[in-house]
C-alpha cells in the first residue's frame, strides 16, 4: 500500500494565514510532519490520534539532519499513511522542498504540493507596503542571508542585489546582514535606502523596526539575536507613498 | 462614522487557496470589490446582502480608471461600511496597492492588508518545483511583462534577469515575452533556458507547458491570446532535480 505526502505552506505563522486546503489536508492526515515555525494552533487542525512529529530546526539544539527527514517522510508513507509535510511560508521558497521531492521519486511515493503565503508578503502586509511599484519598483527580489554553513553565501548577484529600483528581501538575514550591507554598499546601493526589519511575523509578537540600510547593518552588528526575521529594502521599505 | 477597508489577497483563483482570514474578512464584509481573477465561488463567502462589486480589468472591455476603483472605495467606507477589496494573488506583489492605499490615507479611513498565495507560488507547487535551490537558485525575483501602456518596460534591469543562477517568474507575459526574451539572450541567457509557462493557474482550465526559452519565445511570437498566465524561467523549471 502506498500512502501520499502533501507538502503544505503553512504561512508566516498565523494560524489564521493557512489556506482552506492546507486545513483540509490537516484534518485528513494521519502524520504531519512540522517546523518549528509552523507549530502551535496550526497543528490543533490535525485530527485527534494523528502523529506529529517535529522536524524543525531550533536555535541552540542540533538540527536534524535532511536525510532524516526525508526518510521519515518515506517510511511514515510506506506505511500507507497521508501524510502531511508542513512547511512554514510557502514550500518552494527557500523550504528546501527539492531533497525531499527527491526521495520520494525515487521510491515512487506520490505527493502534492498546497502553496501558502510567504513571509515575505505577510511581512509587506504587516507594514502595509506594497513590494512593487510602477516605475520605482518594478523587480522583486527574495535571497537568503546565508548559506549551508551559516555565513553570507559567496556567489550573490550583488549587482542585482545593489539594484536601487527593486525591492528585495532577505530571508533569516540577521547574522550576515552587516556583510550584505557592506557589499551593497560597495556596489553602488545608497547607504540610506531605506530598510524594513520584520521579526517573528504574522505571530503575536511581531516586531517592525524601520531604518536605513547602514543604520541596521550597525543595529544588527551589535546583536546576538536569533529571532526569526526577514529584512526588506528598497524604494517601498519606509512606507513613505508619493 | 468611518469605515474599515481589508485589502485582502483572495491567491491565485482556487477557492480552496483562500486564506481563513480572507474567508472571515469577506463574511463580515458590507461591501466587496472584487478583481475577474477573484470572483467565483471566491464571492459565495460573502453574506447575502453584501454589495458586491466588478472592479477588474477584463479583456476587450474598457477598464475602471484607478481613480475610480480609488473613489469607489473611499464612498463606500465613508457610509461606515466594513470594505473588502479583493486582489487576486498578494495584493503586495503588482497589485497597484499604493495607490488605492494613498487614496485611503488622504481622508483618513483606516485599512489592513491580508495577504494572499502569490500565483507565482502557486504555479510552481502545481509543477511540483521549488523556486529556490541550494547553489543553482539562490535567488528568486518577481517582474511584470508590460508597462502601463502594455510595452515591455523600457527600465528593466536586463543583467539581473539574464541570471542564470536565480529563477525568475514574469507575471503577465504573453504579449512581451518574446522581445524579453530577445533582450535576455542579449544579454548572456542561454537560449535553451528551461521556462514554465502556467496559464489559469490553479482552476480547473489550469495548463502547464514547458519549453526553451527561444522555445516559448516563438511560440508566444505565433499566438494572440491573452489567457492569464505567468512564465517561470531559470535552471528549475524544467522539474529535472540533481
Amino acid at each position: 500500500m502506498t500512502g501520499f505526502v502533501s507538502f503544505v505552506g503553512s504561512g508566516p505563522g498565523d494560524p489564521e494565514l493557512l489556506t482552506l486546503k492546507a486545513v483540509s489536508r490537516l484534518k485528513a492526515a494521519d502524520a504531519v510532519l512540522y517546523d518549528d515555525l509552523s507549530s502551535g494552533p496550526i497543528l490543533e487542525h490535525a485530527r485527534a490520534g494523528a502523529d506529529l512529529v517535529a522536524v524543525g530546526k531550533r536555535a541552540g539544539r542540533p538540527s536534524p539532519r535532511q536525510d532524516h527527514v526525508s526518510r521519515l517522510l518515506v517510511d511514515f508513507a510506506a506505511t500507507g499513511a497521508r501524510v502531511v509535510r508542513l512547511k512554514s511560508g510557502d514550500p518552494a521558497i527557500f523550504g528546501r522542498l527539492e531533497e525531499e521531492i527527491t526521495a520520494l521519486r525515487a521510491v515512487g511515493i506520490p505527493f502534492e504540493v498546497i502553496p501558502g503565503v510567504t513571509s515575505a508578503t505577510a511581512a509587506a502586509a504587516a507594514a502595509l507596503i506594497p513590494l512593487t511599484r510602477r516605475l520605482t519598483a518594478r523587480r522583486v527580489q527574495f535571497v537568503t542571508g546565508h548559506d549551508a554553513t551559516g555565513a553570507l553565501p559567496a556567489d550573490l548577484n550583488l549587482p542585482a542585489l545593489a539594484d536601487p529600483f527593486a525591492t528585495t528581501v532577505v530571508f533569516m538575514p540577521k547574522r550576515t546582514f552587516p556583510a550584505l550591507v557592506a557589499a551593497l554598499i560597495a556596489h553602488g546601493l545608497p547607504p540610506q535606502t531605506p530598510c524594513l526589519l520584520a521579526e517573528n511575523v504574522s505571530h503575536p509578537d511581531q516586531r517592525l523596526s524601520r531604518e536605513t540600510l547602514s543604520g541596521l547593518a550597525a543595529t544588527l552588528a551589535a546583536q546576538a539575536s536569533v529571532t526569526p526575521a526577514l529584512i526588506i529594502y528598497g524604494p517601498l521599505a519606509d512606507g513613505e507613498m508619493s
